[in-house]
């Protein structure tokens, strides 16, 4: 718990010290809603805001100055509040907000993202290797939502299943499935929306790097805790017994997959992860390719006792959280004979970034034959 | 687009005139978000919303006076701006935002759905018939995200396709399609989110009051046109071709369709309803089943040329619209010797309610043996 509670401390958006001229080739975010010309961003990866409130006292953007406020919006001469971060910020996807005169509201220009347990602004800084989750002309897979029946919590819910091109041309044919989850405060709709999963996987799949396999993403905090409760109160056992005992049977029962453990991962991100790590070990028949996305590390005692049920230990982060860990993970559970892996990407944090990132390199080593 | 345009005008929110004591039964909408206690709705109808901005000078909720500047929140002693609408709000789902100090924004409790070219806030008025679109215990379809090649607009545009429970235990069978279209300034979305299009099928099924089909719904605004610039610049073709050469094909390349005139229908709500009447005139080969919900008529001479060739006409709207309109077009018809049926929704006006309403009672038509 307390690692987990250092990393989400250092998830905040650093940038350059040093001061910078502003170039002013600013363009609309490609996450904006139809039509929005606000919030921009530069070749450099400031972020420009405009927000109309004539009548506000104060407005500011929770991005730009991780800690110290954010950003500060000054009032123009029409009446209309503007403002650019002090410095550039890390490539990819960032969550945000605004506060207006001590509310909290989303930016009407922005699309909306769920994270922090409520639908937050995103804004996407263009990222050098933002290739590879592109929407190209390539063939797509679907990412269909299924409303599966849980009777441990006596409702039915939800899981977005990507299939991948080709599962309706070859009607015989079966995939192996990663079971992949969203961190803290997000849900189901992240690793689609965020993290661009399906077209990191079409991409792949166009490149034929990868054999084509199912994702499956479903909500991970099955017992809620109320915002700002912690994880004191936060416990695994209703979410295990929701993905092994109802969703996997469900999955395996309504798409064509192998349904046995060598052809079965499970990967999360942060909270995912921890939830990953606790799953897999307490299930060694069920998974057998674990990944922790900046969400800690497996230890060689920690998988020992199952050493040859486990295909690949994946274990990554960002450069700006503490790639140590998982690098001195693998190398102990390669120098004990696992196959694990470790990525670090670099230049970012605790953020969808590193996600995309992870699942790229990930994606790949999973399900060899 | 007279017509239309009137519509539109009339689908603010209208309620009863005369004093009531207001009940105080107030319960979290369904269309919050997480753990969200406010906006708040109670058994007669009322609305009541909570906006934490301590130092604004002014806060509005959109709705509750249709036309005359909505609710007027009032600052309480702990500097919470808090409100309740002056009379009841028509059953179902209202889109809605905020004004505070000037600007627009969403209510930070509410979830967002995308209308009025911008995602919105929603609140849900229990309706006494909610029980036809509830999520229950019962097999559930799945709703795809598919991504088609439009080589008409040079990109890969997103559908969703609705597949009924039994897809994937039948595979062999072959269901008829429905294409279904939202309205002005909404999008694909529309229909699974606000209109619940899903469940309602899904416990058409369960109650075996329907063959199943499957649904398509797709974005009908192909050549979009900039907000508050009205339809002057708006032309139907190019989503008739995105529709009938692009994305036709596809889902009778991807999906277990039946894949002919007989057994295809297309329908649309309000500007919907607009291009499916454009559309299937135009295409007498592509579709037999045809629905405007709140979205104009058919005269005898729209259809007299393909009068064999048409199966189903289906007019609908809210009886605070102009029930009159399409009760006697369909009288017109039915003498002319179509199969046309009308439909009114008793008191809701130009919202989904409507629709939700319009698309139960058309799902039994369609496909008749």
């Amino acid at each position: 718990m307390k690692q987990f509670a250092l990393l989400l401390a250092m998830s905040g958006s650093l940038f350059l010290a040093q001061a910078q001229e502003i170039k002013e080739d600013f363009v609309p975010s490609s996450k904006n809603q139809p039509q929005q010309e606000y919030p921009q961003v530069n070749s450099q990866g400031y972020a420009r805001f405009r927000i109309v409130a004539p009548a506000a006292d104060s407005v500011r953007v929770s991005l730009g100055l991780g800690g110290q406020g954010g950003t500060k919006l000054e009032k123009n001469a029409e009446g209309v509040w503007m403002g650019t971060t002090a410095g550039p910020m890390d490539e990819g996807f960032h969550y945000y907000h605004i506060n207006i005169d001590g509310g909290t509201f989303n930016d009407p220009g922005a699309k909306n993202y769920y994270g922090s347990v409520r639908w937050e602004s995103g804004i996407e800084i263009p990222a050098h290797d933002q290739d590879f989750y592109a929407l190209k002309d390539v063939p797509h897979g679907h990412v269909s939502q299924v409303l599966f029946p849980s009777p441990s919590t006596e409702t039915s819910r939800r899981a977005f299943v990507y299939t991948p091109p080709g599962y309706y041309a070859n009607p015989s044919k079966r995939y192996p499935v990663l079971y992949l989850q969203h961190g803290w405060g997000e849900d189901e709709t992240a690793w689609s929306n965020q993290g661009h999963a399906n077209l990191i996987m079409d991409n792949l799949i166009a490149d034929k790097k990868i054999e084509p396999f199912i994702i499956v993403m479903t909500y991970g905090m099955t017992n809620e805790i109320k915002f700002g409760s912690g994880f004191r109160n936060f416990s695994f056992e209703p979410f295990e017994t929701v993905l092994v005992k109802e969703l996997i049977p469900y999955v395996d029962s309504h798409f064509r997959t192998i349904a046995d453990q060598p052809h079965r991962a499970m990967a999360g991100l942060s909270m995912g992860g921890m939830e990953t790590k606790n799953i897999t070990l307490a299930n060694p028949e069920v998974f057998s390719h674990y990944g922790l996305l900046s969400g800690g590390t497996y230890s060689v005692e920690d998988v020992t006792a199952n050493k040859d049920k486990i295909k690949l230990i994946f274990l990554s982060c960002g450069s700006k959280e503490r790639p140590d860990g998982v690098k001195n993970a693998a190398i102990a559970l390669k120098e004990a004979g696992f196959n694990a892996v470790s990525y670090v990407s670099e230049g970012t944090a605790h953020e969808f970034q590193t996600w995309r990132r992870s699942l790229l390199e990930m994606a790949p080593l999973l399900f060899k034959k």
